[in-house]
């Protein structure tokens, strides 16, 4: 059998189809049959995330292992995940796993070196910010990261929440542009785009910043680590 | 564990991603959690269908059944897959699983059915056309169905290879809009979108015609199937 990408999926199910879409449409296959093997499990029974590291909720790691387990089982010889805020639980995923288990925030963190990138300003919904999940990793590697101030924050929120989710075009973005402007005059470079949200929502804004999507460098990495090419690569 | 769709997939992997998209846009849930869930096997190792049925191609039933197989194991209750050529090998393909396996061309003549539509206009690829999918079923139920002649079916393959899959937004449509015209004609009462590209098309080019998208339809009786609810029924 071809070397296949298995995902870890439902994280949501909207990013777990981006994901997989962003997956198709960078490889360099002619044919069908020159594409990517990629198995999923979109696992909607993995407890809510923030709720569990914000909250005290329902632990998520045991449903989390199921799908990965399962997904060895169809044979895939890497997995990735999606969410962003589901990588606080990924030392503890791993140890059940025997599959390699690409991080993608470890997997940016590569690509924001790889590019020469001294400090980044981080765009992410609350949780994420205080889950520390791209803190943590930062930090090890030696780069310097900026998050807007809590007015700003609140401005990213509501274009994650009451613009992309909603649905609403026609939101006013003047703060959200005040929280990238407080990120570059703060001296980031780019800006990481650590919600699954903010791709569509620079997409549908037309938002023209400079910025790294984790979910593409994860598909990336992903295609490569089987072997496939990356167009323009 | 919740009721799962499973989906044979890689015929192609970009219809495999927009039929999960689908899935995932048409279900009535307000978090991951109230999701379906959903297996994906983008199993890109079935051979060329068409290759397969005109010209003595490689039998793609083998791979189909092992995907199958494979997504009974991850907990699959129900089957699907979306390509439309590959329906000429379902009945091959349904004794190897236990699990129940809908089929796409039947559930759109169900759902032409009732909507009492006496007569369609069928816009596939040649492939799809020759294959008799659509025919042998429609003729089953009966349903009245029409193709373009010659000189339009080529309008059809240049939108479809030409235009979507080659990403050209300026194409001439006229021959396409001869097609459609032929077929209301004809006494078609609705397009059957009978090529994973053509709802593509009809979005890109913005075609305000009358017409059914079997994907949608099979993502949304698949989503009944398991229990959950499609947004606005």
């Amino acid at each position: 059998m071809k070397k296949t990408i298995g995902i870890v999926g439902g994280m949501g199910p909207l990013a777990t189809s981006d994901l997989f879409r962003k997956i198709v449409e960078i490889t360099d296959a002619a044919s069908d049959q020159e594409h990517v093997r990629v198995c999923i499990d979109n696992n909607t029974e993995i407890p809510d995330r923030t709720a569990a590291i914000l909250k005290g909720g329902k632990d998520p790691v045991p449903e989390m292992v199921k799908s990965a387990v399962r997904l060895q089982g169809m044979g895939a010889d890497v997995l990735i995940m999606p969410c962003n805020t589901a990588h606080y639980f990924y030392d503890r995923l791993t140890p059940f796993v025997d599959t390699p288990f690409l991080n993608m925030i470890e997997e940016t963190a590569k690509e924001i070196k790889r590019r020469g990138i001294k400090k980044v300003g981080l765009l992410a919904t609350d949780g994420t910010c205080q889950s520390g999940v791209y803190k943590t990793v930062f930090d090890a590697m030696g780069i310097e990261m900026c998050a807007p101030s809590p007015v700003h924050q609140s401005a990213v929120m509501d274009v994650i929440y009451k613009g992309v989710k909603a649905g609403n075009l026609s939101m006013d973005l003047t703060g959200f542009y005040g929280a990238m402007e407080e990120l570059f005059a703060d001296g980031a470079e780019v800006l990481v785009l650590g919600c699954t949200e903010l791709p569509v929502a620079f997409d549908l804004f037309k938002i023209d910043k400079p910025n790294l999507d984790p979910t593409l460098v994860l598909a990336k990495a992903a295609v490569r680590f089987v072997g496939a090419k990356v167009k323009g690569e």
